[in-house]
């Protein structure tokens, strides 16, 4: 860029007191108002991080370390910075201020590390797991609107740890894909599959973030849960997950994902006349545990209104005067 | 970790009200009150960043995907952490809390992330280019302390770029060093060698931070410039760099680093006899470009007092009750 066109004030003598506004102002040439403000708020965030803390020369460069080790953790199947914003709480908060759910609705939570783009599309009650030393479950869910009405054609994103609780991408020789699929819900809105009992397990805390858990004395453990992402035209993403009630980790999940809402009891299928229905239907055997669930997804239109709603009277109450960009706030300059 | 030891109340249905006060609360199990103050002060800023802006999912994912690439740029030679720590104002902001400087010594500016560990000892004289293409410059400083003491055995790290902007680590082919070294002052405080005129010159902008310079319509030029970096036993670390007047970039340094008392005019070695003296001295011909500086530094306890002293205050006005461990502060919660 010729110098010439540069038309900001000059940026020199910058100090502890002036850093931020200069900064700011540079950045301020940005033509993208939605970026320029979140720039705005992250330059002002860091420096203020920075006066609060009185950071120091060594401190920084600690931090910088750690996150460039972050970042040379990560591999196609490892997300380590996930990671990283999932035990800082910083993934659960995104997903609640991007995916707010109206009552009746399914709550969302982290979608963690270990989604992949790979799983097989199974149909309606294949087993997604390959692993004989697992407790066998038969999963039995419906996914409806916030009006009851059945949906039918979602398409839904299955995946759990196997009963060590290591994700297949965990493993060095990783063949294809086990423990995750792919389904798609029928016409009474039912999709079912058999699947594992999910086990506690911990997050990977071989790299920087276990490090960091260590030096914050917090333990890596997730309950047992088994994850959920479903995607149908015209409604809201849902990413969540289903937790197993009474997990010694139930109230302390390393990644802040617990949902009253989303903990599930499991049943089993009895002997009894009344669960040969079920015993016919999904051709199991009495014993087997059982997990159930209805799910309830928000239609686009729904979320937005909300997620807009909700933007508009927080930055209020936060003194900010916005307008909507997209859906997303940028500062009402005029 | 036994579950049965957690001793923090229930993590469960966190919410974008709650969820910054339960992350402090599960750190601070943390023994260090300084990590336990830098994590609450972090997770603070970062989940407000996330709550004004409304971040969305989608710009959360690829902020984790930018700070990834940036980790994956890293290498032995090459610090973008740094370089995006330089462009955000955060390096010089952590520098000035850091090196603070009484009246009368020199300015500290950023680092950058080109100092190598590799430097050639040098003697006074020699050249620390062996670019055959720069113009000539001799470098003739001295070194005192604030009461113009002259300091005898400081350790003077020097880097520049050669004639073209580039430092010797920027070459994929690089045999070793050039265009650095590592030199004593004399017991007069002096200390003189032969480089090459610093050259403005882009930041690397191959790679991450170079897209968001880009994205944010900034360039990514630096202000030609040579680094000096000052160590003694009981004196503070500075860390320094000299700038040429009238560089086109003098007011738009991309990593905000000049500040007007560094910044310096270039002499010209005469022919007449006024000039004999410095001709025969550091045996150079007339013409020659002449950069003379006397830098002073700050001692330890100066240094110390004047950091602890400014957090204290600057912390006070933000209203935060703090006492000082090891010379930073924490909370001061009795």
């Amino acid at each position: 860029m010729d110098p010439s066109q540069v038309t900001i004030p000059p940026l020199k003598d910058l100090t502890i007191e002036n850093i931020t506004e200069n900064t700011v102002l540079i950045n301020s040439q940005c033509p993208d108002p939605r970026l320029r403000y979140v720039l705005e708020r992250l330059v002002s965030h860091m420096h203020d991080f920075a006066r609060e803390t009185r950071l120091s020369t060594k401190e920084w460069m600690t931090g910088l370390q750690f996150l460039t080790e972050v970042g040379k953790t990560c591999t196609d199947v490892r997300q380590e910075f996930i990671l990283l914003s999932d035990i800082l709480g910083l993934s659960l908060l995104v997903d609640a201020i991007d995916h707010p759910k109206p009552a009746g609705s399914t709550e969302g939570t982290v979608l963690g590390p270990f989604h992949t783009h790979d799983p097989p599309t199974i149909a309606a009650g294949d087993s997604i797991s390959q692993d004989p030393a697992g407790e066998p479950l038969l999963v039995i869910c419906t996914v409806r609107d916030t009006s009851g009405q059945a949906l039918e054609g979602v398409k839904i994103d299955i995946w759990e740890t196997d009963s060590t609780g290591h994700y297949d991408v965990q493993y060095a020789d990783r063949q294809g894909p086990d423990g995750r699929c792919v389904m798609t819900s029928d016409a009474q809105g039912n999709f079912w599959f058999k699947a594992i009992k999910p086990v506690p397990y911990p997050i990977p805390h071989d790299g920087p973030v276990g490090k960091l858990l260590r030096a914050l004395r917090r333990h890596p453990y997730r309950p047992s849960h088994m994850h959920f992402m479903f995607e149908k035209e015209g409604f809201d993403h849902l990413i969540t997950a289903l937790y197993l009630r009474g997990d010694p980790y139930e109230s302390s999940d390393a990644v802040f994902g617990v949902k009253s809402s989303l903990v599930v009891d499991l049943g089993t299928v009895g002997e009894g006349e009344g669960d040969r229905r079920i015993r016919e239907r999904y051709g199991v055997r009495p014993g087997m545990a059982v997990l159930k669930h209805d799910f309830v997804l928000v239609t686009e239109m729904e979320a937005r209104e909300l997620r807009e709603r909700n933007s508009v009277s927080a930055l209020e109450m936060l003194g900010k005067k916005v307008r909507l960009v997209d859906g997303l706030p940028v500062p009402d300059v005029d």
